[in-house]
């Protein structure tokens, strides 16, 4: 399958890399030059525990990249996907399947809104990986895809991506569901990711606060009441239990999220993508979300201060 | 005028040294062993711009001080109050009159409930000061003190205490609007030293992020709605006004909130009489307080990670 992949960072470059070596003809497109230039002298280096390799892929800015492709495959932070699917557009065409996996709300009305008669897919990953430097990551850990037809698909198609991403060993699983995955996800996200950004502490860390699950439930709460104005399927318990389990040091308690990270590295964060679409959908439905709008406000400040 | 001092911090510290050069009987009581250890040793070292000089006062631990007093002057931090005033109750009497001038509100609600049949003052203070360690003080700059008799004053009292004052050299003014005053200074507090606390920045710093009035709406905005449910005067355009005066560096901007460095030095903060008091007043009165709920709870977490 000819495959481009959009957002060649951590995540990007272990799909590409696995689809890659399971026969697929695998196109990187990236807005970092240095990266693009890596990849291109020596092909993506990829570190897993037992080996480290060279991938030999090719790799484009986005305006540089020609031909078509079968399927494309976004993998971009979330406030990187609307200019990444506009500026690739010259690619894409009504046979080119598109599939999002980025984190956060919205993706799919970005996809929608850019991606004409294409058959589009959305999803969540599980699956992670670490951006070493340019043109170089590493691999560790398992992971799985979940995704679900979302416009324009057939079942023959979602089978034959189905039987693609599993022979590339992504796990992946064709859901009816993933709209309620989504949400968990960026519930989840929005309180671990924006608290332990805005508190400067591991996931451990903060449920060590005696008031840990009352900062959460603040945040889901809002969640809960926007996603019943959109008739989305949410359940607040089940994200709750969710995220008091992931402070177990023996779990993900040691994990700084890659909000803390982006803010440590002086880089913008997926905030309006994740607290910050409730306060947005709050604004559209004309319902306070006062947790959310701080906290995106917040972060806004924190990026601000540590440009 | 025989006069205790409680809480011989910076502040206090500076109350009682200049009430002692104009010719009054100081007594400072504080549960700072090291300080009152080191204030009998020597005195209260105190250095300004011109000098350095010992000023021979006693101190106490609350529960070692005897005697009785004309005055109990409060400047404790608000958290530490209420304590304060129950561990000295036995040198309070009907004729002791107690001033408290600490930050925050909720201050003049634990007088009274303490300070059984004394007369009550309450005001606030812009005077500032540093305690550099145990029995040392730095004091520059000017000030001055707002106060107002809340319960069994008479005017020939308040007369004298102010003249005391001014004797001082602190420049007070008995004011018919305190309550104004602290709320004010309250309100100010709550946006200027919660943020800075919790973005780790300066004064001037918060002011330049482009949110930063945004944020600061979200507090008085609350301030406002409970200071209407409870009728106590307020004005949330002078505290906004106030606040974006701030930010200037030629003012304040360059300034560390006294809340930032109480994280930074593992303390308690004083945020339950701040933010917080707005969370509890919308608890009693049933109103939501979302903004203020929230920024007081991300402080204790603070507190729990700085500790």
């Amino acid at each position: 399958m000819k495959i481009a992949v959009c957002g060649a960072g951590a995540m990007g470059g272990r799909f590409g890399a696995m689809l890659h070596k399971s026969g697929n003809d695998i196109t990187f497109i990236d807005t970092w030059d240095k990266h693009i230039h890596e990849i291109n002298l020596h092909g993506l280096r990829v570190e897993t525990l037992d080996e480290n390799y060279y991938c030999p892929v090719k790799a484009y800015l986005p305006q540089d990249v020609s031909g078509s492709f079968d399927l494309v495959l976004f993998l971009t932070k979330a406030m990187n996907l609307e200019s990444m699917i506009q500026s690739i557009s010259h690619v894409i065409d009504s046979n080119t399947a598109l599939m999002v996996l980025s984190n956060g709300l919205g993706n799919i009305e970005n996809l929608e809104k850019y991606g004409n008669t294409s058959p589009i897919y959305a999803g969540v990953t599980l699956w992670s990986s670490e951006l070493e430097g340019p043109g170089h990551i590493k691999i560790t850990g398992d992971g799985n895809i979940e995704f679900q037809g979302i416009r324009n698909t057939n079942e023959s198609l979602t089978h034959k991506l189905e039987a693609t991403l599993n022979k590339a060993g992504l796990n992946a699983i064709s859901s009816s569901n993933v709209v309620y995955s989504i949400w968990k996800k960026a519930a989840f996200n929005s309180v671990l990711n924006t608290y332990c950004a805005l508190l400067d502490c591991n996931v451990g860390a903060f449920g060590s606060c005696n008031n840990a699950m009352t900062l959460a439930t603040a945040v889901v709460s809002e969640f809960e009441t926007i996603s019943q104005a959109k008739a989305i399927p949410f359940n607040k318990e089940d994200v709750l239990e969710t995220i008091a389990k992931a402070f177990d040091p023996s779990t993900s308690g040691h994990h700084y999220p890659s909000m803390h990270q982006d803010l440590k590295n002086g880089r913008k964060t997926e905030i309006d993508f994740l607290n910050g679409a409730i306060s947005r959908f709050g604004r559209e439905l004309n319902i306070e979300t006062p947790t959310n709008t701080l906290l995106q406000e917040l972060i806004h400040s924190k990026e601000t201060l540590t440009a």
